[in-house]
């Protein structure tokens, strides 16, 4: 089985909304058999690169409301990623344009060690004073930290067309498959949970994909030339 | 769309199956989207590690069939091969206990070059004198061509457990769906190809796969807390 996410470093209730998926999947008896993959979804991708400022004015002038509302709200979310065990600093986190850290999550997908080098991102953003957005030192020490070759991070980060495609694709199917907003979960593409939901939700979610996995259709049922314990169709090694 | 294979190195119409079946994606209009694994199945995990020898006698034996008749089967398959534009020996290819390729393949699978190295091993199986099953050096060289780090394969080579248990769960997953030889290919664990069929088969299950593709099923519809370009459910950033 395989459950996609679909994701950006921006956005702090997919940071939430990870940890709420992993309850669950933790106590999933097939959890062995679960696939996860993140992919890529740009909150805001009109910021320019390397642009960026605190969050809390940020937000208070985009949409309207009080500086004191904004840190409020930061507030209250540092106190769900606590409940949580999550870090997170309630004061100082920036925002700016994720291309292309959704661009390196795709070389960690590569590589094998995608689910650590989000990880590290979230917490690079969420929890700690150093920008992701901002300091491409920052980015790459996590990046290192977390299994990926010092080298092949900086030659991604410094050429803007590496696994561009691959997030633009990301985002595609985002659309396609009716995902307006993140945290985003798709299970074997065909149930879907929309944002930071309890983990009793994403248990629910899994077990209904779980036992709703369908005997295949084929698609020629005569079947072709192949291979068996009892030898080939034609007796062959 | 996925598209998961399921081979053994040692299946002579694995081999043409992926020709046939590349065929068919290279000309499907979403060939973009479509994502390729492939998958472990071993057709005689009886055959002790390092055991080999010439497939002819071996199949003629296993089969009681006369050696002209495994020689000319082999022949028939060089045709295909041929035909496909595939080098194959047709005089001299052996037989052997697969595990450790399909370990192997697992390691490809994490870094990126699951599809170069199969072929690799492919090649080195059905088209060179050096055997894949009793000469490990030749393995080495296959996989390191293929993209592969050599102290990484060296390593995984020597320690039998690694990804000994993702060839177990590809295995167990192989029985659920029903397959029972191989090639079998599965599209989006809704369809199934079974067999090195014709290209237009494979055509047509893509086809059939990519139009069936339904609108997700959201598991709570109310949604949870996201994040979306207009901002958070609370605004932030």
């Amino acid at each position: 089985m395989r459950v996609e996410i679909w994701t950006d470093i921006n956005c702090p209730f997919c940071y939430l909304g990870k940890a709420r998926f992993e309850q669950a999947l933790d106590a999933f008896p097939h959890k062995d058999e679960v696939e996860v993959v993140h992919r890529s979804f740009e909150l805001d991708p009109t910021v320019p690169k390397g642009d960026t400022g605190l969050v809390v004015p940020h937000i208070a002038q985009k949409y309207g409301i009080s500086e004191a509302q904004a840190a409020a709200n930061e507030q209250g979310l540092g106190e769900q990623a606590a409940g949580l065990g999550l870090p997170y600093l309630t004061a100082g986190r920036d925002y700016g344009n994720s291309f292309d850290l959704h661009r390196l999550l795709h070389l960690a997908r590569a590589k094998g060690v995608q689910d650590a080098v989000i990880d590290a991102l979230y917490r690079g953003n969420f929890a700690e004073e150093d920008s992701v957005f901002a300091d491409e030192e920052h980015v790459v020490r996590l990046a290192v930290a977390a299994g990926l070759d010092e080298a092949e991070v900086r030659a991604v980060l410094a050429d803007p067309a590496a696994y561009a495609d691959e997030v633009r694709a990301d985002e595609r199917e985002a659309a396609e498959l009716g995902a307006s907003g993140v945290p985003f979960f798709v299970l074997d593409r065909k149930y879907g949970v929309s944002g930071a939901q309890p983990a009793e939700v994403f248990t629910q979610a899994l077990t209904q994909a779980w036992q709703s996995r369908s005997p295949l259709t084929l698609v020629d049922s005569a079947g072709g030339d192949a291979c068996g314990p009892d030898g080939c169709a034609v007796p062959q090694a």
